[in-house]
């Protein structure tokens, strides 16, 4: 069974009128701005974000999707604002295969353009009137994503070796943004306090599982499979759950802290590290980490959520653990 | 009279409050976060925007000093972040005599503080059911600016004679939000609709004065009494209001037309370009255009507003009028 296909089917048709929903969300007089809003939300993804908070309002006694559509689209506008302007800090070029929007028009529009799609998340919201915890919530999110980036971009060529930074910075990335996605979405279908609580335990849990997996395929694959070259985050400064791992435990760690300091880094220096990472149980260790978030993830889900819902929470958890790319 | 002091003389203590409800709101554990944070609220600026707010607020029947201030702030944050990613945009080193964010920490670092910025306003006004409206008009205030910067953005060194093009873009940039301020203000503190139409007027026309002013200013003063260079927006491919007056009326508007299109261009033609604009009426025309601003502002000021505070708005309204700095 293709997980990436299945574990949405449920929901299918809401992803269908989700896509309308955030081409009307960037619709814009000024001609330029909406070409902008229309290639950033065109250019795919697997809206895992709104996808997680429909299924958890599914969840609820008040399901309504007219109603939860302006949430789920607000989240997937807050992650395309948010990579917008990685892609700018990163640079890159591509995206899932297309054109940043830094690459085709510049950094200067795309800085405003991510500001725009920010802003158009805000105003979806606040045509519903969902209260304030929510929008309490997704502004505390922004600034979490905003706060992660911040520590991880001080953070690059210093090899921390500790492995509570790491698990706060994507927690930060990463895990409170699936959190923030299955709470809501019960909260805004009525859900009881108890049960939301479990749905953003879930959410978390899979969210750190989902970065740790990033961070282990971006040292096992190879740049056909993940649309990036191998070892980009080592590239990059960014040391992850194996890297640091293969810090404290690998018999070369000294050699491998000095490749990974060396903002001068050679592709040569750099396959050195790779392969002092693979080399080490960093990847082994990395997974079993992994898959103890997605059991956690597993067990946290409520026993009582219709059996198609929950069904489809345990093949994202499924997928998270199996895709290898 | 300095009217820079005493127009806000009568929210001075209001003012004083503001200064700490920043500070409260760029809090954070991440010790980067808050130091940046703290050097952007208090790199100064004259707090005009909470201070119309107040202002507006103190005419309404309901006005609760403790239920104004996340507002005020908010409109305050929202004014600095969006500073943060215009001197990302413009490389600007300094601003008010103080570094900028992306000459202190790079331009990475100044993009995330930005949106944290951003997020931090939003998160302010969550604190407080203060109700939708609200929240629909700083989103779409966001939208708006950004809108604002990508239009001036797309059309640098394009030499544009047309007027509308100018009021459309400083409306946006500027007008919009002072508008906002005042009708805010005026909402949240209980004030009938019909009044707070009518100081959104009043904040939407000293809006148009104030960027025309400063506009004007880019022209007539010298480095030393700005803060930047004199012929700035020139150099930068911006065609403001006495520049487009010159385009369509100087004897010399080819020679001025062939300067600003030219993105090469040198210190003697930027020169050339300041004297053939001050050698037409342009400036003049700007500040005619600037006192009729003024004075719909005047007229749009509702006569039942306490003393005080009525007075105050006369003081911006000369204030903007008589500026030189």
């Amino acid at each position: 069974m293709d997980l990436s296909n299945a574990m949405f089917d449920t929901i299918k048709r809401d992803l269908e009128q989700l896509e309308d929903e955030l081409l009307a969300a960037v619709d814009s007089p000024v001609d330029i701005v909406q070409e902008i809003g229309e290639h950033l939300v065109s250019a795919g993804g697997k809206r895992i974000r709104p996808a997680l908070c429909l299924l958890a309002a599914h969840g609820g006694p008040d399901f309504e999707l007219k109603r939860l559509l302006p949430l789920a689209a607000s989240l997937e506008l807050i992650h395309t604002a948010s990579l917008v302007h990685d892609d700018v800090i990163d640079e890159a070029g591509t995206r899932r295969g297309v054109p940043t929007a830094n690459a085709k028009w510049g950094n200067q529009i795309s800085i405003l353009s991510g500001d725009y799609i920010f802003a158009q998340a805000f105003r979806l919201v606040s045509a519903k009137d969902y209260g304030n915890y929510i929008y309490h919530r997704l502004a505390e999110l922004v600034g979490d994503l905003s706060t992660g980036e911040i520590i991880q971009n001080r953070q690059v060529y210093m090899a921390s070796r500790d492995v509570e930074d790491y698990y706060n910075r994507i927690q930060k990335k990463t895990a409170d943004f699936l959190e923030i996605c299955c709470e809501l979405g019960g909260v805004v279908s009525g859900m009881p306090k108890e049960k939301t609580k479990r749905l953003a335990e879930y959410g978390h849990c899979i969210g750190m599982a989902f970065q740790i997996t990033d961070d282990i395929l971006d040292i096992e694959q190879t740049e056909e499979k993940i649309g990036k070259p191998a070892g980009n985050d080592i590239r990059q400064g960014i040391v992850t759950l194996p890297v640091i791992r293969a810090l404290n435990e690998s018999p070369d760690r000294e050699e491998l802290e000095r490749i990974v300091t060396d903002s001068d880094m050679t592709d040569e220096m750099l396959e050195r590290a790779i392969s002092i990472v693979k080399a080490s149980d960093g990847v082994d260790f990395a997974k079993a980490r992994a898959d103890e978030y997605l059991q956690r993830a597993r067990e946290a889900l409520p026993e009582d959520l219709p059996e198609d819902i929950r069904e489809a929470f345990l093949m994202v958890a499924d997928f998270i653990a199996e895709r290898d790319f």
